[in-house]
């Protein structure tokens, strides 16, 4: 390991020391002072932001790529702004989650503690930098921040903003802390844990930055893969609900891991599948179906076996009957994510059945896969959507960035022979 | 991978689905059936166990060893009652442990779920086949169990009784199945999570295998590699409380992983170093000393600095000075493993800040490290104790073997653009 990553390993340890006994003040007054010098630093910010943007001009990048590179003062606003919710949510450090007494008297107590040291890698997004850094502080974590190259400057600049913000609220400015190292090497120090500092692993980004955080990490990670949700309409559904929620789990943004990527319609109800169809074409939705949907529309391109197991993350749905709930869990069990998963149906035990047996981070009722998001279930800001099995599933907010330990009081208890 | 190995994981995989949906009757009534079928072995374990014996005779095993492997009618009747205490506990899974409202009439639930498949892997303690299946299946999970070669013959006997138990309740005999291969690359294989059909792996033994599972898994770990636990002596303590629990601290069990190995005392109360020491020494422990608790008593013996970081699971401590809870916590940061650690004092506040800043799965003031245990927190049987930082710190119960989904009930709630 390099000098350099060695010492941001070493700050990053102490800083979370003091990071974990600062007060909820301390944190939100820090919180604001970065607000306010993102917005006092507006023209640096961007003038760092052009820099980056000319430079990634001389290479082969996606457009869309680039767009999310691109800062102007909107952008940056909501970057302060962000910053300035993250003050407003509940402090999730020292919630006692739990309190008994043994029989000896002793007092259990299980107490929310902040979790360490964590990484966070992405790619082009600046503001990531401001709202995993803010989260991260939020929850008494120090952060060590890894950016794609493209978006260096960018991100320099925004990180110089939230050190000040540490610093005028008197707290380490190591808390938060940016891998400046353009060694190759870097990230994979990180995913080993850079020596036992690393207590957990963010990764931000595509589908081939989370692949690589999953297969080489060593250390914990929060991620999901691919968001391959389902929308099963039961024969028991309200054709106009069915047809509100697939449109909205398909169409409202496409390149959410939310989105619904499958629609699996009741073989009993197959007078379903022209309408629900229909909709999803006329709002410009490619539809790939089995030979059922074929003959329904004209329209339907035939699905391939791997269409069924696809994040298209745009305006693309694979489209099929299935038999019945049993034939839906079935399914979704073979080619799904366990990320987010939703049944149409007005029969309460096939529903039940549904919610029960579906082995997803998140499993609906009559509503839209795209509520898959930290925001959507009152948790304020989310750092991502974990579809791991253990510690956080579903939207990782600032109480998913918590662990906790358990304190005992006692009165000289002993433990009997 | 064998063909064997992946028909295991299949297995466990398709098991763990019918498992999940089991409801307590069903998972208690194994479990008493598995009793059962234990006691009613008794004669065929006993003679696998003395096929085992035999065969380890001929290599160079210590005693330890060769006790832990060694069964008689008392502890087959206690593999039995363990069964049976696990059928009292309350039921892990499908508790609703949080349940909100969101303002557009959504309800969502946090519901707990088994985790899915757990590997096992242990050494030659026979009982940890019936008491990590037994904790497994009430978990609703799956268990693939691999134990050490030396105690083949008598896992094998175990898991005939709790496969017939399985089979009278109605449940897969693949919820709970051992690894009958000798072919040595199945540990490597379950340590890589089968082909993503492991969930969880819990080592069970010795450091040397726990060392090896946390260096090679590839999935998420409940383990602890040690248990250097301190108790650390206040200035403000009652000298006749400190004595008692630093006694029993170090000498009630000296091979558990609770057992403290460190007793730090604080400077400004020297007075307290020859009559702790006295205790020790008195009740046959070796104790080694920095150069203060050499001169309190000539038996000290000179600690080295490996001492104060080194495990002794035997009647050895090394003892010294502190300056105050704040040398105790620096102390502790620095040789400590996150484990369970202790404070002596009667003054509140001092208590306060060690519980506050000592980063162990378990904090305790006026009481024994040796609490340090499932059981003793009221949680029933446990499977171990985990000092990783995500999902399980402290004792793993069996409420610790489940995670949880979010379910979402609407009523065509759709996602505003």
């Amino acid at each position: 390991m390099t000098n350099e990553m060695q010492e941001l390993g070493r700050n990053a340890r102490s800083a979370a020391k003091v990071l974990a006994q600062a007060n909820a003040e301390m944190k939100n007054a820090a919180l604001r002072a970065m607000a306010k010098a993102i917005r006092a630093s507006q023209t640096i910010i961007l003038a760092a932001n052009a820099k980056d943007l000319e430079a990634a001009k001389t290479k082969d990048l996606k457009s869309s790529f680039v767009d999310r590179l691109t800062l102007n003062p909107a952008r940056v606003e909501a970057m302060a702004k962000g910053l300035e919710d993250i003050a407003t949510l509940k402090d999730p450090v020292g919630r006692v989650t739990e309190k008994w007494t043994q029989p000896n008297g002793m007092e259990i107590s299980r107490i929310s503690v902040p979790i360490g040291v964590i990484g966070i890698i992405f790619e082009s997004r600046p503001n990531v930098t401001a709202d995993a850094g803010g989260l991260c502080l939020k929850s008494g974590n120090a952060a060590i921040l890894r950016g794609g190259t493209d978006g260096f400057l960018t991100s320099q600049a925004v990180t110089a903003c939230l050190q000040q913000g540490l610093k005028e609220a008197g707290l380490p400015i190591t808390a938060i802390q940016m891998v400046e190292t353009t060694d190759r090497s870097a990230v994979g120090e990180m995913l080993k844990g850079l020596g036992g500092t690393i207590d957990l692993i963010v990764p931000r980004g595509g589908k081939s930055l989370v692949a690589r955080v999953q297969s080489e990490a060593r250390v914990p990670i929060f991620s999901h893969l691919e968001g391959i949700c389902h929308v099963y309409v039961d024969k028991a559904a309200d054709l106009e609900m069915a047809k509100s929620i697939v449109f909205n789990a398909k169409m409202r943004r496409t390149g959410v891991c939310g989105s619904a990527e499958t629609i699996l319609i009741d073989r009993e109800a197959s007078q379903f599948l022209k309408p629900i169809i229909r909709t999803l074409i006329d709002a410009g939705c490619e539809v790939r179906g089995d030979e059922a949907a074929q003959k329904a529309d004209a329209q339907v391109r035939p699905a391939s076996e791997e269409d069924w197991s696809t994040e298209y993350l745009d305006a693309i749905v694979t489209l099929g009957l299935t038999d019945g709930v049993d034939g839906a869990i079935a399914h979704i069990a073979k080619y799904g994510s366990q990320h987010t998963d939703s049944i149409v149906t007005q029969d309460q035990s096939t529903a039940e059945k549904f919610l029960a047996e579906v082995d997803s981070a998140i499993v609906l009722h009559n509503a839209s896969t795209q509520f898959a998001d930290g925001g959507e279930f009152g948790f304020g800001a989310e750092i991502g959507i974990a579809t791991g099995k253990l510690h956080a599933r579903g939207p990782v907010g600032v109480e998913q960035l918590t662990t906790f330990k358990y304190q005992i009081r006692g009165s000289g208890q002993i433990r009997p022979t």
